[in-house]
């Protein structure tokens, strides 16, 4: 198609498609119902946390809920990058926002991996 | 563009569109070449820690080498994900594999959050 | 002290002492009371994002709020670990508990890394 | 042993021990051959993702390559962050170092969680 050569790495890797990979893909797709459950479900997990310090309870048992949490909220979003993904992205393309939009959503990706 | 009340999550939320988000979108975008020199650094860091090992040097330095390797690693990753999303997933998507490609991209973003 | 060779990896690098590695130490030591206000503040950043997902609010947005909090975990996280380290196993130590806590805490560092 | 009240999280939190958690802890003790043996590996997959990212391949792939290198890199932290733990920072607490090798051990694991 005609990415200039040594501007951008993939040079014929497109052309090797989804389902060629080894690794199964795990689903992360979410529904509006589902993310704000989890999300109430995190809340909770918090509070419980806050009543675990409130009663000493032993460190190693609070950053195991607090490990937990963590996970959870990856799973949160996960699901919103997906749907991102899905259904943000593709009405960006067609906006021709499509450059913009995938600088915006690289810097989320980056903000994950580094928590914060 | 119709999609369905309750099955994915964003209703009227692509409408919002880049630029109006308060982070600054960091650039991760890489040239094969640029991936390629980071790739042989990191070799020499791994190297670099494996001689550390071997003389004895101090954990706590070794640990500090070991996280800038990780960091550096997490780059390239940023870079190729970047690569992916600009140039294999729009072609995805003109090819009608845009739903696989998700799928498998995010997959792969879970692997690096959750680190392997 | 003995550390029989090829039993664990340090011999001779216990010599070389905190003080000597380059990074600056930066403290994660925190109060109860600390801790209690800023599971507070989770809990309330929990919610806003519930809120935000509520009101279809843009997903990067979203995203980055939930960088936040998990930045914020990890704060708690690493001032319950500094008082594990410093206290608990100190007095662990002296109870002939120091091998057996040794172990539980480095699966609590694991989960972390991980996260989950 | 009297950390004054409001001073530091875990009053009585000690006296709840290792065993008690409900998590089962996972070993990351590892000899000194061990973790020259795995830097070893780890060196030869960072130069597999050289030649895997030299021909091309898809970009999924490399991902999922990068993603195993960094939970064989974590693999090595533990189990030198395991080793420290049980022999320098025993030594330096007899030493009167206990609280200067704590903050910097913490530091260590700041850097691991947030990868650099």
């Amino acid at each position: 198609m005609g990415t200039p050569a040594n501007l951008a790495y993939p040079r014929g890797v497109c052309a090797r498609m989804a389902g060629m990979t080894t690794a199964t893909p795990r689903g992360y797709t979410a529904t509006k119902d589902q993310l704000q459950s989890r999300l109430r479900r995190i809340e909770g997990q918090v509070r419980g946390v806050e009543k675990m310090v409130d009663e000493d309870r032993y460190c190693i048992d609070v950053l195991t809920q607090i490990s937990a949490i963590q996970a959870a909220l990856d799973k949160v979003a996960l699901g919103l990058l997906d749907g991102h993904t899905r259904h943000c992205m593709q009405h960006g393309a067609e906006d021709g926002k499509g450059e913009e939009m995938a600088t915006e959503m690289m810097a989320a990706v980056g903000r994950l991996l580094r928590r914060g």
